[in-house]
């Protein structure tokens, strides 16, 4: 059990170069405007980003950046889409984006960094 | 119902001042190592980022950016709270600092920026 | 006169969908390491930024991201590649990739939001 | 020579709770509006930056956030305050305020993070 497991996520695919992740908006993940609230967002954004970084060193969250474009609505599939800006030995950036859909629009765009050990897998 | 609810937050006061929101980690909201997921850290600041900004406005969400500073734990009672740094008529930003406890070290540091139409209270 | 040409700045091209700006590191932008300052990467990733975003509106800087991934040295030529992430109707959003030479490597990623008041040309 | 006396830059002060740099706005550090370039802003709050987190331990910059509050003019003299949020063992965190003046209002905020090595002064 977790957080992923609370808000109903699900793995598409996990590989250094691309990791996908998948949630459907319900009313459990709501802010007071009926919109996806932005903690849901970047929950699955963060997600995204945790299994990525981690796929091939012991990685952890320095800092994030989320610019919201659009707003997720009640029944959207959103999924996040994390590739790698920059992995060095100490430390990785990840591009995240939350599209509605795995071909629509960006809804949101999620920067992160992590401090990593590599070769512990 | 909502995403507040759903995690479990409460608010404990909200005023344009200083707004605080608490939440209690349990296995709901954990990652794979065990500790609180990130989203869960993001979630509970962004929830008293949305209160305070539309206390005396109609405010949207621009972008956030989040410092991880030390691990929250199953167990450990957090407390988001939120001050403005800078209120304009068109764009505001706030600071939230996620405590252990209400007087306890600063696990994360958020800072946000809204979007706001002001006298929309 | 002003800070682009204090530095050194030259425009190559100026476009919505692409804007670059070129600098060669000297002595008069360097830290006290010997490298690049921060300050010379972020004026150049600045000036690009401040150049897409004011071709179509009048564009005011909300707020900057900057990530840094490699050192730039005395003689390198950096070129900042400006491209829209996302152009709304009053916000707008670009990336910025700071090039070691024109197809050299990334040295460093910005990130920055204008808010915006489109035809105004 | 460098960037800081390219631009002008003074330390008032430097210490691990309060490192104070100053700057007067110039032509030579101006925008096309004809208010300080955001590189101007951006170059003066790093340089407190590398100073308060350079004092006692060897620091790279990692990344930087920065909002843009209010306009800088020339004849306007700032002055950077960084302050510490949070120093850790390989990464610590920084708060700049930068001011109109040393007690005037607050102009732009940066927060930056590093990757430090302690106790190599």
């Amino acid at each position: 059990m977790g957080l992923a497991q609370t808000l109903g996520m699900q793995v598409l695919d996990a590989s250094p170069e691309s990791t996908r992740v998948r949630l459907r908006v319900t009313e459990a993940g709501l802010n007071v405007h009926g919109t996806a609230h932005g903690g849901l967002l970047f929950s699955l954004a963060d997600e995204a980003f945790a299994i990525i970084s981690n796929l091939k060193a012991q990685a952890v969250a320095v800092e994030t950046h989320l610019s919201f474009f659009r707003p997720a609505r009640p029944g959207d599939e959103l999924v996040a889409v994390a590739t790698p800006e920059r992995v060095g030995r100490t430390l990785a950036t990840y591009r995240v984006e939350v599209r509605r859909g795995e071909e629509g629009e960006v809804l949101a765009l999620f920067l992160g960094t992590v401090s990593r050990r590599a070769g512990v897998s």
